[in-house]
């Protein structure tokens, strides 16, 4: 197998850090270049990376054609990272963007511009392999249990409840699910909130508690039966096997996909 | 051991039937006699009960005096089980109730009874002891984490939500623990419900799904751990364990006790 | 929706008396007659089940040509099943059998039976649909993380361990597991079975309480992350799901189908 | 409430540099130095601890008596700490050792050296609060429920199996459970080792993954119900709430305490 040559926008973000040790550390891939806002010319080695070297770039298309990466891993921010993806698609770069903030307008444009030059373009929202393979086989359960329920479960830093992945999970199984409204019919809450946020009938609930980091279960229920699909996050590292797996699908494929649940199969 | 001696009153209801088995079955029980509203003088063998030997009585005084049990177990109504627990007490007979309903008053009453006449009395509200021990574990560990949740999971038939358990396991947890309003200050509901009920800035959520019985889950959590104290209930037979304590406990005692909890170390 | 006529053989059986419910209680199915060993020319409705009509058989020819069902759901023995399936299938009559029973030469007929008559014959090891997408879903996960242990979990009355489902399991798992010895290489079991049992280096965990019905979980883990995928099982019922599907789906057949997983999408 | 006075011996280890952070942020507490055997004569703040003002010494007399601390956290060896608690008893300081290694021979010492003076000393070999509460609600249970399982999961770089909280549990169940085998009289293992470790008749189960932490279940069974304390631990934080409560409660006592299930209630 060939080693795969990558280069990586925004380096010393926590995502990217995990990154850098990902593409230095893999047998078959090589570390040959890193993006930044600032340190033009220096070594990763001279910031901090240990066992790294690569030179750093502040300019996306010098960085593209003097160190030849065959993918662009981005982890940047939604607007530097359509540029970037953009730029890489033009000099014959194939892109892995790990954002949630494209418009469907600039995927399309992304789709388009791979598809003409032949490339391979990941973006994706979610690079956990488990939280995507638990959303993936969610939907494919809801097609055989209609009753479902959620519950997310965070430290209590975090701002919003639900979390986003737990209205993702609940719009993927919406595709597949019978359209009911779970419970009694003549329920009644002696304390509001208790059967927690409705969402076209499926519930979801969300838990904030000192200690715990990110988890979230789908509980499936049906006469005499419970199916539970859980994925726990512990740390950032947990996104590394889903960048990996998107380095090495990226290099087969010619258009843009969208999502790591549909390079998974 | 000496054997103990107990009579039944409502032997054909759903929790009655798994008294009968457990008083016919238990070595140190003797299964003297059961008090129904009909079924006067039949015997419990004619009414589908297999290898049961006691006589039916439709009046409590005859039913005491003649088959003299030591314990009476009263799984009817709260009227008719105030009723039965006075009368049991005024005949010398240790009661033994399950039941919510009693008043302040009546449970005054009956205590005052039970020590003039230096009885044992037992009224609980819940048998399951493991959903008693969750209880108590509970709010012991209130006084450590005062970050705590609970979900409480039940069938889709269940018509109320948050389950009466749940709310006396917070009640529970509110005499110890340190009280605050969790989460974050500024945490904002995207969908209304998401976080549960709120119990003096406790967490409560309610899921409903076929298949499901009856569980609850209590989680606290500080910084870098949490701890899960769980009760799943399959069938009614988890009540027995906690009749059988009560009965032995009672013959003991020389007063009311009120819940499980307080007879359990 | 055309009504789909259904025979049931084994009607008195456990498995029996949930699918006679199951094919009363459906709109979109007609219980048209029973066969079993015994009972020849009497009616459901005298052998105990209630609001059922369906005239009872011995004689699976005279069944089949008689009562003209559509489907033939089998749950009695790996014996007679094998005997009913085939003289379904010559009478035209599609067969749906709950079994672990036959053997590879017994499927391989009956494959060939349903070919030659294009019609379709679906055979079952397990009818609980959440068990079915449980190993399901293992197997595919197992793409992904190669780290994997089951907990199985039973009422201590079970005499085998670890279960059928476990074994079964970890095989559909082996077949897109990338082979490895779990744990580090240096563990040590300071107590004998500690790390389970040892099945091409993924454990298996077997436990056995009272109060368990049948449960099962499959962890995967990987760098900062675990995915749980659990099923519990809390009575028969969870078996009718299954067969539902099966009768449907055996409609639309052409060919011997072998195991839920296959027919589910 | 007083301010405690507190010095930290070994402030440079994983657990030391918690507990100079919990030292400094608790406002109840005040860090008055640091021993360490190097780095006599600077200060925390030289050491990379920001906003942290505390000496440190390199003598344990000359650190008690110029730093007067009320409290002497301990987190260096056995060997170390033994000598350390016995010189801070003998200068009128109650210690608080974290440690496993201490023989009886040298805990009785101690308690010995403790009394005399009238000093409390608390000796833990766990900190965190919620793994302590987790062994001691699994013991109070275990009178109620003698059926019972644990199952402890680890990640893969784990040496030993069972781990050593698991065995601590097991015996501390010990001391209240029924004596008795468990599962069937006739069970048989297909595979070795499926029914996992067994200790006196309980079974003990090691799961390894990469991704776990470490994280215990205590599984108790009875007809018709199961109940589970789980506790959870993600990072070394965990074990501060116990450092806290034991120095408040260090204060309050005269004689040598072992183990942090002795002062919790």
């Amino acid at each position: 197998m060939k080693t795969i040559k990558v280069a990586i926008a925004g380096p010393r973000g926590r995502m990217g850090k995990e990154a850098v040790a990902l593409a230095s550390n893999e047998e078959s891939f090589e570390l040959v270049s890193a993006l930044d806002h600032k340190n033009e010319g220096k070594n990763l080695s001279d910031l901090g990376f240990t066992d790294v070297d690569a030179t750093v770039f502040t300019d996306i298309e010098q960085c593209l054609i003097e160190s030849k990466p065959d993918v662009l891993i981005d982890l940047t921010t939604p607007e530097v990272g359509f540029k970037h993806a953009k730029t890489a698609l033009l000099n014959g770069v194939r892109p892995v963007v790990g954002t949630t903030g494209f418009t469907k307008e600039q995927l399309d444009e992304l789709k388009q511009m791979a598809e003409e030059k032949g490339l391979g373009c990941i973006i994706a929202p979610n690079f956990a392999i488990g939280a995507v393979l638990m959303m993936k086989f969610s939907q494919m359960a809801a097609k055989y249990f209609s009753d479902v329920e959620i519950i997310e479960m965070h430290h209590d830093q975090k701002l919003d409840a639900p979390s986003g992945t737990a209205v993702k999970t609940a719009e993927m199984i919406n595709e597949n699910r019978e359209n009911k409204s779970q419970g009694h019919p003549n329920e009644k809450e002696t304390m509001a909130g208790a059967r927690g946020a409705d969402l076209d009938g499926m519930h979801i609930h969300s838990v904030r508690l000192p200690g715990l980091i990110a988890h979230q279960q789908v509980l499936f229920g049906a006469d005499g039966q419970t199916l539970t699909i859980r994925h726990d996050s512990y740390n950032r590292q947990s996104f590394m096997s889903g960048v990996k797996v998107s380095v090495e699908t990226v290099m087969k494929l010619d258009t843009l996909v969208y999502g790591l649940e549909n390079i998974l199969d």
